[in-house]
């Protein structure tokens, strides 16, 4: 990361104006070619107070066809952005793949503006960064184009900004006396950037530093900059290929013994379940309640094998817990929407505001079960998914969030009992197609994988709970039970 | 609409549970319907105080899959949905085709939480009450089931329940001092109610009046009612047929006249134009931040020709303004998740916040223009978009967003002669493909549904400006110049 210093000699205006109809030019035929490209482009344009980053991003937007491309700044989050994780409000600001958004002062401008101070606001600052720079990284791993530029001004290159800009009668209301404090205060600022960019840069997200004191030539510089970015990235970039189906071996087998040393013959009678239920639908309609009024959010994951009785247990579940307050999204197909992001996006939509509960009916561990089984995604992409869905819940529970997540565990013959049934009974016929039996052909590859998740996502601050569920009374009083300690504990 | 009255003999709980199984089963079996049905079910449970709201929304919750329902209450509105007009945090709450919501206390809430007092403040509650009709009727036309059901309870029903709920320690924390002041302001508040239902009836959205105080009772005629009106719907409703293109004839000539009489051949030299551009992109730079500090929004519709130059003036005109507070919204084909609603919903979507700005590239107005050529909507919906569409913006401006409509207008030579140049013209040729020259031998048929949409879509609260567009320069200028004055009427 090379400091800029200003040119001494600041590029002509003729020079200038010569190269920018060609330098239009380009960016339109790069949008163009965006549109068909499969990724998305994000730009960031960051830098020192009065480096012009409202400027650039201006006339970066005059010269694109502001039709392909949006403009994001992240100024006080709205209430709603405030209920959920830090990062809700930067994924709900992501494009689409073959299109292209400007980020003024980018995601990093809410940690810059903290100010950290003491050693603890400083773990605070370090531990925002690395969240800003896992973003980065995943979105990048997913095709995405990231191209970041600090524009730069020295302390002297500052002041002299600030005093031209007060001297023009047409600018002056833009400087005001923040901007001032800031500039007095240039050095640790600086060093804060500094920080900032280090945890921040990684190969395929780095920071590039376009001195800001000559405007013209900052202008061209960072024109050139996202054209060549563009032009390399979409070399390096073919269509993907579509995936198959691969052998599947375990990565981690203490998984797949952990899955099958569980004990799935458990009785409960009808009169045990029924005397049990409601005391515990009782305790869990009033932990839901003590977590609400603390402005803690839940999040329940359901995953297991076809006709583990996944539904039914959400019921069971939901019956306790105003339906006012609740969001139950089955996950199936993505839309087209939801295909042209990351494959996180669909998931973070649904996240809850304070208080409140979203229950997934399957979710983002479709991506090393289904996905991983199937060749939906590469290789790569599922063996890296582990580390991202760790990620992604952490932010979760970092902001509050209870995060409870069920395996329901089934044996095989129980399964083949209820597709049967399932087959027999007119109103169940809706519940199985070709595709549960394709599935259950897979049998063992699921299991693998199965094991391999509970190995590699099995985290205190958002455990796997194994639910034998062969007796479906015993598994649902199981989750109700297991819900209600986890949420207890979360609180405590 | 008859009055119930509380049944003098209340529904033994033997009867009750038998019947419960049927329903349930009944009810799931209707959900099973729905995911292939052409519409959506909005279910609306309204009522006094005490009548049981919640607990009815929450055991249809438990009794159907919560798979395929979501719930929704409208509380107080969140900042983001403050910044918008009334019935934006309504259309973010429509269930897609195919799926369910639940209202708890209706979008009907709010409007009864006004309690009206003075003619002024009637006034404005009936507006509100107009407002929510229109929204049951443009769903109820484009086909979606609306069931809308109060729970009523007479003054003594209302406070033997009240008194029951503090009896029982469990369900005492329910009823607060607001409940009580409620009951002794029954008569006013019942009127109030009784009149809010006059104004949001209709054939295809009728109030159903259910006696609350028989709580058995009250359940099993919720799902009846519910389980009748559903079946009836999806008889009445067979898949829609695709449409076919139609002749086009005229529905109101006068427009036609207007758009002929437009003299295409203005004149604007290079020198005039640039001499008077900055000028007023400087007015629209200050007219727009005038707005924005008032927290005034705007929205920009764009239609025109193709080649009309809709793309460079909407460049020049987001040129002035801080690309930070400004979305352009191409309108081309919707995703499906946009079909899979009322056509205005992708439109809602994009209504921006205070102070900010949306441009819309073509735009709702595709509903009475490519959409009744194309045949892709029948002659009943392109009929009445006339009406939804200035019922539409006029919820825009009645929120104080400022609606600018541009129509820009060309000769069908200098659409030939700019086809013939982005043919010729390497880095153009995206932009003309075989559906423009389709569009242009359809020229008569589009110019008279221009006309009809001049002449029956041009209001005093968002009039539509005819931009001769013959000449770019001049078009552009008139584009400036005309935003200026209409943004600084509507501030003044």
């Amino acid at each position: 990361m090379a400091k800029a210093s200003a040119a001494p000699v600041k590029l002509p205006k003729r020079v200038y104006e010569a190269r920018v109809p060609a330098l239009r030019e380009e960016l339109v035929r790069m949008q163009v070619a965006l549109q068909s490209a499969p990724f998305p482009v994000l730009l960031v344009i960051a830098g020192n107070e009065g480096a012009g980053k409202g400027e650039v991003v201006n006339l970066l937007n005059g010269w694109l066809d502001p039709r392909g491309v949006e403009t994001f700044a992240f100024n006080e989050p709205t209430d709603e952005e405030r209920e959920r994780p830090l990062m809700w409000r930067f994924w709900r600001c992501l494009p689409p793949r073959g299109r292209m958004a400007i980020y003024a002062g980018g995601w990093h401008a809410e940690a810059l503006a903290a100010e950290p101070r003491g050693r603890r606001e400083f773990d605070e600052f370090e531990r925002n960064l690395a969240h800003l720079a896992h973003f980065e990284e995943i979105l990048a791993a997913d095709g995405a184009l990231i191209v970041k530029i600090w524009l730069q001004l020295s302390r002297r290159e500052q002041r002299d900004r600030l005093r031209a800009l007060e001297a023009d009668p047409d600018t002056a209301w833009r400087v005001t006396e923040d901007d001032w404090n800031h500039h007095r205060d240039y050095k640790r600022r600086n060093t804060l950037a500094e920080r900032m960019r280090r945890a921040t840069s990684a190969p395929a997200t780095p920071w590039h530093i376009i001195g800001a004191a000559d405007t013209r030539a900052r202008n061209l510089a960072v024109a050139d900059l996202l054209l060549a970015r563009f032009a390399a990235h979409r070399k390096l970039r073919p269509e993907p290929a579509p995936g198959k189906p691969q052998p599947v071996r375990p990565l981690r087998p203490a998984g797949l013994r952990r899955l099958r040393a569980l004990p799935l013959q458990r009785e409960l009678s009808e009169d045990d379940y029924e005397s049990s239920r409601d005391k515990w639908l009782g305790r869990l309609n009033r932990a839901v309640r003590d977590a609400a009024q603390l402005g803690r959010s839940i999040v329940w994951v359901f995953e297991g094998w076809d006709a583990a009785g996944k539904g039914g247990a959400i019921r069971r579940l939901t019956s306790a817990i105003d339906a006012r307050d609740c969001r139950v999204i089955p996950v199936a197909k993505p839309t087209d929407e939801e295909k042209a992001h990351h494959y996180l996006w669909r998931f973070w939509r649904h996240i809850p505001r304070a208080g409140r509960v979203t229950v997934y009916d399957r979710s983002w561990y479709g991506r090393v079960l289904v996905e991983r089984i199937e060749g939906f995604c590469t290789a790569a992409e599922w063996r890296r998914a582990y580390d991202e869905l760790n990620e992604f819940e952490a932010q979760l529970t970092d902001h509050g969030t209870i995060v409870l997540k069920f395996w329901l565990h089934l044996s095989k013959d129980e399964q083949l009992r209820r597709f049967r049934q399932r087959e027999e009974t007119a109103y169940k016929q809706h519940k199985i197609n070709a595709e549960d039996w394709r599935n259950r052909r897979r049998w063992d590859a699921y299991e693998i994988c199965v094991g391999d998740m509970l190995a590699l996502t099995d985290r205190p601050n958002a455990p796997w709970q194994l639910i034998p569920a062969d007796n479906k009374r015993f598994a649902r009083l199981e989750i109700l039970k297991t819900s209600c300690k986890q949420i207890a504990a979360a609180l405590a």
